[in-house]
């Protein structure tokens, strides 16, 4: 029998706030880390995952992968893969760890990154990348994925399975349209608050020269810096740009409403994270009263029932899924059904370190098996840490290019792993 | 300089599981557990509290305290004490760790326990139980423990001033009508759902000989089998007695809705964690079709976010504060200033372990100091390892007695803390 075997847990730390590369009104310094988990199969196959964080805390999500190892190990690997959505639902069910959050917090996304990493597993195991793999199966078997509980009385399993049949037809052109042009990106590299205007305009400069006509910049220093921010870069790249604006929940809701309408002046697509996630309320204030401006959120959204509740009262415009917040694939899977259910346009959230290489695999499922469109639809780009990689992304003319190569797209250089390891390796000593 | 010193941090667990006690539809096994933290000032000073979980993952809670235990050595204590407030904010504000919530799961119920801990070192600096600490604080400071980032559109500082200086009238009286009367208690010892039949009535025979006069039973077994039991139970205690129902979370919105329509003709106080903890329209669907049974919830919501949601919302009737699940006292302050703006009355919850020693102090301070009222409020009641702790509650009559002792409650035997430890204690070897 082919069983799981003992986990590899590494914590990796970036030293990113050296130079404010990811600064923003909340997160002043982060340093870049992945709680990092290599499964292994006693066939000797191996899937590759990591929790995202921002510094310290790191070892707490690796002590939380240790805790969900001990559900994994033993099991057998070609029963989880046959029943994917078992597999998810064994781990989240969990009646003791599940206290920790509940769905929520350091042990969600450390099963998160255990699911995504048993993907990565099943991705390599059938030679796809993990959006190949994912849009070959039916939607039986992509609804099968789906938690329902706590979903049923806005999204039961029938109703997944009807938006993933009408989405069938058209999956092969789909696909061929995404090999041959790439997903829109926007990039968030030029706007970190913790950048010079010099800086910031020179990465805006930059970013329209690699073909990106949709920037991000961060707000929430101050309503007058904030103003003449947006102003200096809508002046420099003109009109026929898309700006957004992310205030990583610094504002309360008066304050947000105030802001996006000074800002609103100078031409916003979207403002994001207005306040703090967990008010949906909240937001469904500040949505009213700055339409046409979207708002926009995802990325610290605990799990598909704050989702639901989100997307059903209208009160997210823009849905920015994250890979590695949620438990994995499979509650991702039910965000993006909530999200085309309720016609909210899917804009993953990226940047970090892997996210991008991660959650790109998620947009182009999305785009060819359940929301059918690319349309008003971008996945966020900032330039750094892909070196890391074993497979970085490619992001040209401003569209990401579908990966090829099997899995997820998860998987550390070992060089990186042994240089980064916190706190003994050789950037750290 | 009095300064924090490194904490001592244990993994604490009792094997419950054995005899089933603490059994619910989602937690069918618990182990009742604490990571336990003794903070040390370089006076020689010390207090002591924890986190509550029911098993696997304490170790995860034990790596999440000594995360915490980064940012506090080394700060001044006496400043510390000064303004808890802003300490509370420091650690819930620590930009790196707040990734991890933000203000939920593993990393937030650690920062609750320390902060939880430094309050009970203080209340010993001043020879008070902490409710009469609490108590006798000025409504400015009370006010100013309160974290008001993100509650600003429903609660102000202001806000908090007025109702507390509504509250100061009588606040002597009410304390001496407290020593006097005690605070009125419910148990939930008869109704945990591993019991047999006959367990669940010999254990309600009991309560009512102990001088109970409200019982709660666990449901979400399945409907036929929670009508029987609630059936039996009102058929046996009589209508003199109130019973509220606690579905931990087991129902989907239309089977909580059908569910309490068919046990309300029992005659039923409230229906506890009907759904999900992070549904607040859920709630409120619920709360609309089933009343005037009140929907009750709050031992897993995350933070005063959410509460303050379900709070203004009327999602809720019964607002149930936990000691371990949130930012400690100051986050505990703000919900019972969100309760008692909406006129919610607050009914802890209770039991696992010590949370009984804990949440007392916090139900007797809303008493005295917040909402001035006993009335439609019961802390709960299960009489369960009070046996391990130094200050174990006094339940006489159906009612807690108001604890005298300096501190907040938490401290365990020496030997407790010796003979559970995991997995090297003798329990557990």
């Amino acid at each position: 029998m082919n069983k799981f075997r003992p986990f590899e847990v590494h914590d990796i730390r970036f030293p990113t706030s050296r130079s404010l590369d990811g600064s923003d009104a909340m997160n002043r310094d982060p340093d870049y880390s992945a709680a990092y988990v290599v499964v292994r199969a006693s066939s000797g196959e191996v899937g590759h995952s990591f929790v995202f964080t921002i510094g310290r805390g790191n070892e707490v999500s690796v002590a939380a992968l240790r805790a969900v190892e001990g559900l994994v190990v033993g099991l057998d690997v070609d029963e989880a893969l046959s029943d994917m959505g078992a597999f998810g639902r064994l781990l989240t069910h969990d009646s003791q760890l599940r206290w920790l959050g509940p769905e929520k917090g350091v042990v969600h996304m450390a099963i998160g990154a255990v699911i995504n990493a048993v993907w990565d597993l099943f991705a390599r195991r059938r030679g796809l990348p993990l959006w190949r793999l994912l849009a070959s199966l039916s939607p039986a078997e992509v609804a099968g994925l789906v938690d329902f509980r706590h979903l049923s009385d806005t999204l039961a399993y029938d109703e997944a399975v009807d938006i993933l049949e009408r989405a069938s037809a058209g999956k092969d052109e789909r696909e061929r349209r995404l090999l041959g042009e790439g997903y829109p990106a926007y990039t968030t590299s030029p706007g970190w608050l913790g950048y010079s205007d010099e800086k910031m305009l020179a990465l805006s400069g930059a970013a329209l020269a690699q073909g990106f006509g949709h920037l991000k910049l961060k707000v929430g220093a101050g309503m007058d810096s904030d103003a003449r921010r947006v102003k200096l870069v809508r002046d420099f790249v003109g009109q026929g740009v898309r700006i957004s604006v992310d205030a990583n929940q610094a504002w309360e809701v008066a304050e947000a409403i105030e802001a996006v309408e000074r800002l609103a002046r100078y031409g916003i697509e979207w403002v994001e994270e207005p306040t703090s996630p967990d008010d949906i309320a909240g937001h469904l204030k500040v949505a009213r009263a700055v339409a046409p401006v979207k708002v926009a959120t995802g990325e610290h959204i605990a799990n598909r029932v704050v989702f639901k509740q989100l997307l059903s009262s209208q009160a997210i415009g823009v849905c920015q899924i994250d890979a590695c917040r949620v438990a994995g694939v499979n509650e991702n899977v039910a965000i993006l059904l909530l999200a085309a259910k309720f016609g909210v346009p899917v804009c993953p959230h990226a940047g970090g370190v892997g996210l991008c290489e991660v959650v790109q695999h998620l947009a182009m499922f999305d785009y060819v098996a359940v929301s059918g469109s690319m349309e008003g639809r971008w996945i966020e780009y900032v330039d750094h840490l892909h070196e890391h990689f074993a497979n970085p992304v490619r992001v040209e003319g401003g569209r990401y290019r579908p990966p090829l190569r099997p899995g997820g797209g998860a998987e550390m250089l070992t060089g990186t792993l042994e240089d980064f390891a916190f706190p003994g390796g050789v950037v750290w000593r």
